[in-house]
C-alpha cells in the first residue's frame, strides 16, 4: 500500500505548473508550496505537470527545480518528480559510477519491482544513456558480485501465481546441498534464485524451512563480515520480504552516526506510491518507534517536510 | 528485405476466412488455397484473420490447420501463421524440451532477434508457457552453455548508432588476450558479447581483425569438433552477420542425406518477412545456385509449394 496522499479534487496541471512557477519566482524560492504541489500527485499527474511546463514556458521542471533547490531537499524532489521509470534508470546508473557504486542498489531495483516495471527501466535506460543497464552492470562489477548482479537486472521473471510443488522440494534440496558445501557462488543457487517467479521461490524456500530447520538466510551467515553472502541474504529477503529488506535498510539508515541520506531519499521516494505503508508497519514494529517519528527526528527542514509528505503526513 | 509478397489488393479477412473454411470442407484438404491465401499475407493481416475466424466460426484456425494438414507442410503452415513473437516462444521453448533441445535455435532466436522483438518473444512465453523463458534455458543448460545462452535470451541490447572507439579498441585488445589463453568460457568474452549493442560490436571486432590479422571466429578454431566453440563461433556470426548465418543453416539443411526440414522451415518461415531475400543472395553467391531452384529439388508437394511462396515464388 502507498503512503502517497493525493487531495480528492487535483487542480488541472496548468494551475500546477503557474504555482510552481510562482514558487521558483523572484529572489527566494516557495519551498513550501512545491512540496505541496509535487508531493501530492501520483506519477500519471507529475508527468503530466512536466509536460504542460515544458510546453507552456519551454522549460525543464527538473532543470527549473535543479537550479532552485539544493542538497538533500533537491535530491528527494527530483527523484520523486521523475518517472518511476527514469528513477530506476537514473539509480541503476549512479550505481555502476566510481563514486556512487552500489551493487545493493543494483540488487534492489532488480528484485523489488515487477517484471514490466524492471523492464520499462531497462528502456528509459536505453532512452537516456544509450546504453544497456547490463551493459554497464557486467562492466562495473567482477567474479561473483557479476555473476549475480547481471542475471538479476536481465530477469523477465513470471509473475503468475502457478507453482510447482515437485520443483520446490527438488530445488529446496539441491540449494541445501550446494550450501552445505559452502558452494555459495555456485551455478544451480544463482541458476535458481535469478530466474523462478517470486510466487514459486517462496514455495521453495519455505519447503528449504521445513525440510532443514533453517531460514536458509541462517545457512547463509557463515561469515558475516563476507560482502557476496551479505548481498546473497539481501537479494533472498528482497525477493521474499521486500517490505523487511526496506525496513531494514530505513533503520539502518536513521540508526547511525550521521544519517545516510542517500538511502533514506532513495527508499522513501521509491516505494512511496508502491508498498511504503507496509514498510512503515513493518518499521513501527520493530523499532518501537513509527517511521515519520524517526525520520523527523533525524532531519530537518525542508527535507524532513518534503518526506514526511511522502510517508502520508504533509497536509493536503 | 523480406520476401514475403502480398497481393496489391488484400481481401478482407472475413472473406479470406470464408475461403479457409471452404479449403477445410468435404472429405479433401485445398491445400493450394490454403497456401495461397495464408503465404501471402503479413503478420498483421493473419492476426487479423485468426481473430475474424475465431469469431466467427467459434474455432481456432491453428487448431483446424493442425487437424487438416499434416507432416512438414503442416508444421511449415502452422509455424508461419503464429505472430511473429509466439512463433518464436514456440520454437525456444521446443529448443528447451529433451526431444527437441538444441542451443542453436535458442542462440538463433536470442541474436538475430531485434531486442524489442526478443522481448515480445519473452512476453509470449510468460502467457503461454505460465515460465520464463531464462528459467526453461537456464534449468536445460549447463556449464559453459548455460553461461553463454542465459545472459543472450536476456539481452535487451541498445540499438542506437552510438559506438565508443576506445572501448572497442580496449575491448578488441581483451577479447584477444582470453582467445590467446584458450580461455574460451572467460567471463569478460561472455560479458562483451552479450552485452554490447551490435553496432558496439561491429567495431569492436573489426578492430580485432585489424589489430590482430584474423577474423575472431579464426581464432576461436582450436579444436573444430569442441561444441561450445562452434556455438560461440555461430553466436558471433549472428550477431554480425545474420543473413550469412542462415546461409549456411539452409546450406546444411539442403546439403546433407536427407533434407533437415526443421531447420529449413524455421529459416524460411521466421526470415521470410525480414531478411530473406538478403538471405537468398548470400545463398546464391556461395552455393551458385538459386535458393529457390535448390528448395525445389529437395522438397515435394505442398510443403515445396509453401516454402517457394513464401521465399517469393508463388502466384499472387
Amino acid at each position: 500500500m502507498a503512503t502517497l496522499r493525493v487531495p480528492a479534487s487535483v487542480p488541472p496541471a496548468d494551475e500546477d505548473c503557474g504555482q510552481l512557477r510562482k514558487a521558483f519566482a523572484g529572489w527566494g524560492t516557495n519551498e513550501a508550496l512545491i512540496i505541496q504541489i509535487l508531493a501530492h500527485r501520483n506519477a500519471a499527474q507529475r508527468k503530466l505537470i512536466r509536460e504542460v511546463y515544458a510546453a507552456t514556458y519551454g522549460d525543464d521542471l527538473l532543470k527549473d527545480l535543479d537550479a532552485e533547490l539544493s542538497s538533500d531537499f533537491q535530491r528527494a524532489v527530483l527523484l520523486w518528480t521523475l518517472d518511476p521509470a527514469e528513477r530506476d534508470a537514473l539509480l541503476a546508473y549512479e550505481a555502476t559510477k566510481r563514486l556512487t557504486a552500489s551493487n545493493w542498489v543494483i540488487m534492489e531495483i532488480a528484485c523489488t519491482r515487477s517484471s514490466q516495471d524492471l523492464f520499462k527501466a531497462r528502456q528509459a535506460y536505453h532512452a537516456r544513456y544509450k546504453r544497456s543497464i547490463e551493459e554497464d552492470v557486467a562492466y562495473h562489477t567482477a567474479g561473483d558480485f557479476r555473476k549475480l548482479l547481471v542475471p538479476l537486472v536481465t530477469a523477465f521473471r513470471y509473475e503468475g501465481d502457478d507453482v510447482n510443488m515437485t520443483l520446490a522440494k527438488s530445488e529446496a534440496k539441491l540449494l541445501h546441498e550446494k550450501i552445505s558445501e559452502k558452494a555459495y557462488n555456485n551455478d544451480e543457487i544463482i541458476r535458481i534464485l535469478t530466474t523462478r517467479s517470486k510466487a514459486q521461490l517462496n514455495v521453495t524456500l519455505n519447503q528449504y524451512n521445513n525440510e532443514f530447520g533453517n531460514a536458509i538466510n541462517k545457512n547463509l551467515k557463515d561469515d558475516p563480515k563476507d560482502e557476496y553472502l551479505k548481498l546473497l541474504r539481501a537479494t533472498i529477503k528482497c525477493l521474499t520480504s521486500p517490505e523487511r529488506y526496506f525496513e531494514k535498510v530505513l533503520r539502518l539508515a536513521i540508526n547511525r552516526v550521521g544519517t545516510d541520506e542517500w538511502a533514506l531519499t532513495r527508499v522513501v521516494t521509491t516505494r512511496a506510491e508502491v508498498d511504503l505503508q507496509h514498510v512503515k508497519e513493518e518499521y513501527h514494529k520493530r523499532n518501537s518507534v513509527p517511521l515519520d517519528r524517526a525520520i523527523a527526528g533525524d532531519t530537518s527542514g525542508d527535507y524532513e517536510k518534503m518526506l514526511l509528505a511522502l510517508t502520508g503526513h504533509g497536509d493536503l
